[in-house]
């Protein structure tokens, strides 16, 4: 199977599993299970969800289903999305083209179904696996996404925004955080339902990081060098912002480095794991490319 | 030991576990860190740690500290406590006499010492047991406060508050949800960290449902009955809102009339347990009774 046939083939997976796996909006209260749906099912690349479903098939052990913590990980992901999006965060009326959930539903809507998808999260992985692997998902979801990664993350950029000059450690901190952990978490969680190994988990890891790194520097790059149309969102944005990016510390051409460097040194953590690469290879090549 | 002193015992090991189990305000970001402390420590009645710990106690089965649930709990309950006091949701600026969350850091601090502390209660379940008892404590936790309980019910509340004429039924579904549910896990979650049975857990659950309708059908009377001053806070603000109450459905004589069922049912569902009652027991009757 081809890269984007093989892509698109676990991002259908994922659309089918969500749609089985949410309480359906006949549930009571119907309002927060139809705003739940509403943010799910709103499409999206499905990274996560994809990069969960690719690192278990690298392992050939205990065959347990990975879709349901690939559900997991995509609802922790879009609650961050909602309560990112709200008024006193980002305040942004759209996402992905429809109105964001505080503008379909209310604030107060919005910030419940918000709550209930990062609960919901940890009640699938509850719910559907067994103790063991189930207990290690619990506690690898919980870390990546708490205080001191993707909230912390989330902390420290609006910490950021603040001022026009956040160091380079501070962006480091963010991306590692905000951006690199729960595409960690995928990894190691997809890894889990399979049975890998400490070793194997460390490997998932540093491919996850240098991965979310990689993704972050080329958005930067984008900003800069794509015209909207192409970007598919309004480019400059960042400059406007007098936003702190890997492209106004360290230049273009700096950044285009930093690129190579971690693609290089994701390339590198794949040949650590065990099973064929060859999609999570290919993936992170197509990444380092994008033109959006 | 005096019912006074057993409780206030318990109070204080929860309140040492939570300035334990917390990260210190120093670890980055530091503002996160500092506003899940400040609402955590906040003070209150600790009546979820404390159910938590009584119930614990009522088994000789194997010992695992129910301390870091106890703590998860009360991280629970304070989320819940955050988020509703928003702007966007009830709009409190005052908690226990000082400034709630968004007004002694801003709103988008508050909304996201919210998302940590909950998913900080997943943490410390994951943390802190082995993966039995500790997988039955998340499924336990996760489940009641879900989409279907303590988020649902605070939705159902929501909704209820736009109309003048909520129903029965619907009252029934806000406090058996908003209110028993948490009520009903702390009681759980104690009990399995002590290896409490399929049909103790059963009794510990249904103790207490009655318990917190116990708590919420007292609250709605004090409301009518009581003068502020008593009460500790604005009384008769209810019928000022036109709020269904227990109250406005049943009359207060009515109401009473409930509670005495609901007091009644708590001490029968106690009699099933194990070990000696004698602290929630008098923790029911106490309620009962309660002047504020």
């Amino acid at each position: 199977m081809d890269f984007s046939t093989q892509f698109n083939t676990f991002v259908a997976h994922t659309e089918k599993a969500l749609g089985e796996l949410l309480p359906p909006a006949s549930t009571r209260p119907g309002r927060i299970h139809e705003a739940m749906r509403y943010s799910l099912q709103a499409g999206g690349k499905r990274l996560r969800p994809v990069l969960l479903l690719a690192a278990a098939d690298l392992f050939a052990g205990e065959k347990h289903d990975p879709l349901p913590a690939a559900v997991a990980i995509e609802c922790v992901h879009t609650y961050s999305l909602i309560h990112d999006d709200l008024p006193c965060m980002d305040n942004d009326d759209l996402r992905r083209g429809r109105p964001t959930a505080h503008k379909q539903f209310d604030e107060a809507t919005a910030l419940l179904a918000g709550d209930a998808l990062l609960t919901h999260a940890f009640d699938l992985l509850a719910r559907h696996y067994p103790s063991e692997p189930g207990f290690a998902l619990v506690r690898v979801l919980a870390e990546a996404a708490g205080s001191q990664r993707l909230i912390g993350g989330q902390m420290e950029d609006l910490l950021a925004e603040k001022k026009t000059d956040a160091t380079a450690d501070q962006l480091e901190f963010i991306h590692l955080n905000k951006t690199a952990a729960m595409i960690e978490a995928a990894l190691v969680l997809g890894g889990l339902t399979r049975g890998a190994t400490a070793s194997d988990q460390a490997a998932l890891r540093a491919f996850g990081r240098e991965l979310g790194l990689t993704f972050q520097i080329v958005d930067d790059i984008l900003d800069t060098t794509a015209d909207s149309t192409t970007l598919g969102k309004t480019a400059g944005k960042d400059a406007k912002a007098a936003k702190t990016t890997f492209v106004s510390l360290h230049g273009l051409e700096g950044a285009r480095r930093f690129a190579r460097e971690h693609t290089n040194a994701a390339l590198v953590a794949l040949t650590k794991l065990p099973g064929d690469p060859a999609f999570l290879r290919q993936l992170v090549e197509t990444m380092a490319v994008r033109k959006h």
